[in-house]
């Protein structure tokens, strides 16, 4: 009865905090009617969280009347994450300690292009400062995912037309440029390995690779705990290795490479005849519940993304594989044929086997990933990112 | 026309030199023999080269008569270069300045095993020792380079059935014993790499792919500088990277290997209709000299290496590209094919090209590798390899 | 002279009786009509068909008069067949001799479903019966084909997701229902198989197959003069044989299915570039006519089929295989090719060759089968389906 | 201690009856010295096994005195089950109840001919008649299967090229006017399908196939309990499926036939380059150990098979296919990517799904099949076989 008391206490306890982070901050008669919790159980819990360090409670000012403001206590020194995608922004504001105070989502246009995109980053930014009762002034850095490979040194996408309305845009200056701090870029596959190597399924191998099946699959490199990015910031574009000879032209210029076959407008092709018009949520939701045409789809991208990484994991011999991105969340039905095109494609050595798993951090891993790459940039922490000579950020 | 005369001075003390270092150490009446000069030329050019601190001229004995034996003045400390080849084995010796004082090759037999390769190498070292006028007290280490993946941290072939004949044979142990040295063990390719990198066509890129085309095909991969090998020594082992699903299993257990295609025994074959059973010497002489057939069969080569060497890249990032090993040496005709397959697949970027380009340091890449990878790892050189924590040697 | 006239006299006597089949019964009056013929000749063709027992002649009322009726003699027992097509139904309605009493096609909306089709088709049998002066009464029985595998045990269809909005409906149950009669529901491939088997172009041979191409492609399994069904009613399901194992999902859930190659909605995308969009109807008519672009596709389509039929072929090694569906009425453009694709790869026997032909009663073999699936399943004819231990019918 | 005098008595039984038929009958003192049992022990076990029906003993001449000669009891009349393989003929002596009275295996040479393989066959069963105590008199009939398509009418080969030194041979004439018995000749993956159908895996299931991986792969199909063999005997013949339009010409005269791609000699081939070369038992081993390679290849020929295997099920839509034959002995090794296989290409239905296991019977299957043959062919049994019309021998 105290046990499932107690446990009740903690999960309103979580229920509390991941509001507050949702949010950014609340005060607490919001956060009752957030959580449907009543005052006194909201009133009760905000307490013992602030003696437990964990959230901050300040005067502020709603609707005219003082209210009390309840936020994430953090440490000082911001950092903000963000990941540009297809067709979402995510982002996420942490303290020094990776402490993660506020979260949120946007959606982006078809075809959205930097500047604009850029400009809504910027605004959210200081918006969501605003929430959890900070200011612009306490902001250390950003970190930038973008869907396309990155010359780190200049924060620009490094290969042209994969990224469209990007092209040429100095991103990290630019961003820079509005908010006055120190913006780091990098491909987001790099960042979700940055963080599933500090954080996830890759914390205990020094090499390592990590593969994001999404609307394109690319991978990032962990060698001897450092992200390998490369001169050009390529290393890991495993969805531009060839893998039809005759198939259709690339993005890149390239034919038939492994993005042309897995990604995301060719599986919803192969799918339409039968299936109709469908997402990328919906390709992950019915093969989830065991269409078998969806299925068969996701398992042959499985397989085919298998060779390629056979091929990656060869040429660089890493302990361990980690599996992320949209299409991961297909569980088994994406990563049993991955793994068995892996083992059946990567020489057996004597010394450790390859394992290939699952993500752990799931949707978050990228935009964790941000936050950890402005925290490594502007704070100095422990694990240094390789090629310093080429990570200069224009200030 | 004094001209002319100081060329000719400068031909005949480079001839003096190398059959110095070809026979380790030669009496100025052999050095006149073996050179073909006059007593009075050869006896000026050793006072020259003694002047300048090239070589060390020594009282010895020969044939019950006092003699004055030339060597190659060498630094304090000593170390040998060895690689295992399928058919040959060549050393090197070396002092601490990289400076070579005799190079020897020997024939070993069809599948030779470990045991008595690793004897013979063992008693050629002593030998060598002996014929430059020193001893194996001088010796500070050995480096040897096998066509197969080591495990660097035991000396061990890492992938069982690559070297029939040198599993599970603990390589560096074995030679330390022997010699009572410390003996560094790597892949042929990862030396070859580590040569041009460090003395060759790679020496101004931090990272690099030395790619060695011969038997059979592999590669070295630099990043940072640094070889890297990867968990289990298998890092750049392209010639498993499956490239026909349905061809013939290779020696690693797998199918369709790029070895199964352009390995040595398989353009043999390719070639035994028309022109009867060559081997990999005969196909080099005879694309170098024009025939079509062969000439076609190392560009297809070419091509398919190529397309691997692309995944590769896509994989790693590296500036350059290196291409090495006997079919090399057929220059344009392997080279143009495989570069024109790395510039249609691998994406451009903004940032650097891709140089592709021959190895300068020839046949001796390897086992200069192997002199460098003893130096380094008996003399703490500047340059360490990666993941210091797997590399130790025993003994 | 003679001749030409006794000529037409049967032409006009087939005119007659065709006539009456369309519409059921007409009156003397309503004959002329639609025959054009005058009414003295009518009634003297309706009196000698009356006298050859082909007719039957009896007072009604039309417009408030009395009037002659006359309808096809039929034996006791009527027995109705219908086919469910993806945009068309068929139906005849029979007597217990195999007589055809009326035909009858109704359009069907695009993905019709099961309901509100099985309703129209109730009240069209209604209809039928009082056309041809009969009534519910007189009905021993109905059989049903429809385009997906059916359980023939319940009636219902096999495999989800091939006839949608068809799914789990127990058609035999349901349409029994509404009329009172035992109902019998198969594949309408099967359907066909069993028509030409005993009716048609397959009657002298113990083991056919007869393969119906039309939207999709299928096939029906005749062993020793009976329908080979499987246990789930799957057998000859030939639109299902993989023959691209990177093409579309099909909508049974496999990926390159036949019908995802040779389905109609394929071969109107193969022709829409150059021809606009084009129905099944008009893909035969223009073949037909020499359409160099329609008649390539079709020959294409026959080689395809082929290849899948020839698996099939020395899978149950029939004596003959028929050909039948809308696509086969462009005749040798698509038997030509589908003929030569089985002559290649089906291995030659000392015993019997494999003959190819056409289907004898085209368009109306689907329906005819089903009169006979409901005459053999009421009235115990000579020839017993197969497994009779799953060829109960609810109701 | 009771139980394990039981457990060693049962075990020295069936010994005894073992090795009674593996000779066909020994004497006592014979059976104590094959067994290493000793005589009073042999004696008591013969006497108990006579008490129980099993065995039968009789007074003959050994060496001049008189014996006990033991064989297996039997029925009246007896048969013989022959398999002839590539490089082996089997064959068992059985009895009406289809107890086995003696086995017994004896080498072919490389492409024997029908002639002398006939007589060798001939001779051996008149021995083995006599080894039991028998006589030609006893015989009822002989089924004889062999590895090519067979017209059971006439027990000829039916299709040419197949057998080689076997075409136009009147098999079962031949021989049944050696032995003046009935001969009942068919296809030995028929007769496998027979046995595993009657006796073994799929003996609970009406419709079932038998796939037989051996040196070709074949099948047999039994429908309703039932063998179904096609008019010429081909039914099940997938080994002449076509795989690889562009492959190898098949003995059958078709072009890449999945023989040709998973036949023994195209294992053999694409092993050779890195294994030396093998036989299909060294292949089978290999597998059984682990040897990658050897492992890769039975896979790959498991997944091939099993999609001409999905063809042939959607064909006749069985409940069972059961996977024997040699290379079977690999276990999962064939069989996993065999079953995956049939699983992505064969549609699911609503019924029954469609099970793939391993054979019960093992190496015995086809020549027990041999047997029942010549058991349902002599002494009408139960199970009869379809085309009986057909089924005529000469004799």
């Amino acid at each position: 009865m105290a046990g499932s008391q107690t446990a009740l206490r903690e999960a309103n306890r979580a229920t509390v905090l991941d509001t507050i982070r949702r949010y950014g901050g609340l005060t607490q008669v919001e956060l009752a009617a957030a959580t449907s919790l009543s005052a006194a159980t909201v009133s009760s819990i905000v307490r013992e969280l602030q003696g437990a360090g964990a959230v901050d409670v300040r005067t502020t000012v709603r609707n005219g009347r003082r209210a009390l403001l309840v936020t994430v206590l953090h440490r000082t020194g911001l950092v903000v994450g963000v990941r540009i995608g297809t067709r979402h922004m995510a982002m996420t504001l942490a303290d020094s300690a990776q402490e993660v105070l506020v979260e949120q989502t946007l959606p982006l246009p078809h075809e959205h292009r930097a500047d604009t995109s850029l400009d809504r980053a910027a605004l959210l930014i200081v918006e969501l400062l605003e929430r959890v009762g900070s200011s612009p002034e306490e902001l250390l850095g950003i970190g930038i995912g973008v869907p396309a490979p990155v010359d780190v040194a200049t924060g620009t996408i490094s290969v042209p037309g994969i990224l469209r309305g990007w092209d040429d845009v100095p991103v990290g200056e630019v961003m820079s440029r509005r908010l006055g701090v120190p913006v780091f870029v990098d491909n987001d596959a790099n960042l979700g390995a940055l963080a599933e190597s500090r954080l996830g399924a890759a914390r205990h191998f020094q090499d390592s690779v990590y593969v994001r099946v999404s609307h394109g699959t690319g991978a990032g490199v962990v060698l001897g705990h450092q992200l390998h990015r490369g001169f050009a910031g390529t290393a890991g574009e495993i969805g531009h290795v060839q893998v039809d000879a005759s198939g259709a032209v690339c993005l890149c210029g390239s034919r038939g490479c492994l993005n042309t076959v897995v990604g995301v407008p060719a599986l919803i092709d192969v799918l339409r005849a039968s299936r109709g018009p469908l997402s990328l949520r919906d390709i992950v939701t019915l093969a989830s519940e065991g269409d078998p045409g969806c299925r068969q789809v996701v398992e042959d991208a499985g397989a085919t993304i298998g060779g390629v990484v056979a091929a990656l994991a060869i040429s660089v011999n890493p302990q361990c594989v980690v599996v992320g991105g949209e299409l991961a969340e297909t569980g088994e039905t994406l990563l049993a044929p991955l793994r068995e095109a892996i083992r059946r494609r990567v020489p057996l050595n004597h010394i450790a086997p390859l394992e290939v798993v699952g993500a752990e951090l799931g949707a978050r891993a990228e935009v964790m990933g941000a936050v950890l790459l402005a925290l490594e940039g502007t704070t100095l922490l422990t694990h240094r990112v390789d090629h310093p000579d080429r990570d200069r950020v224009p200030g």
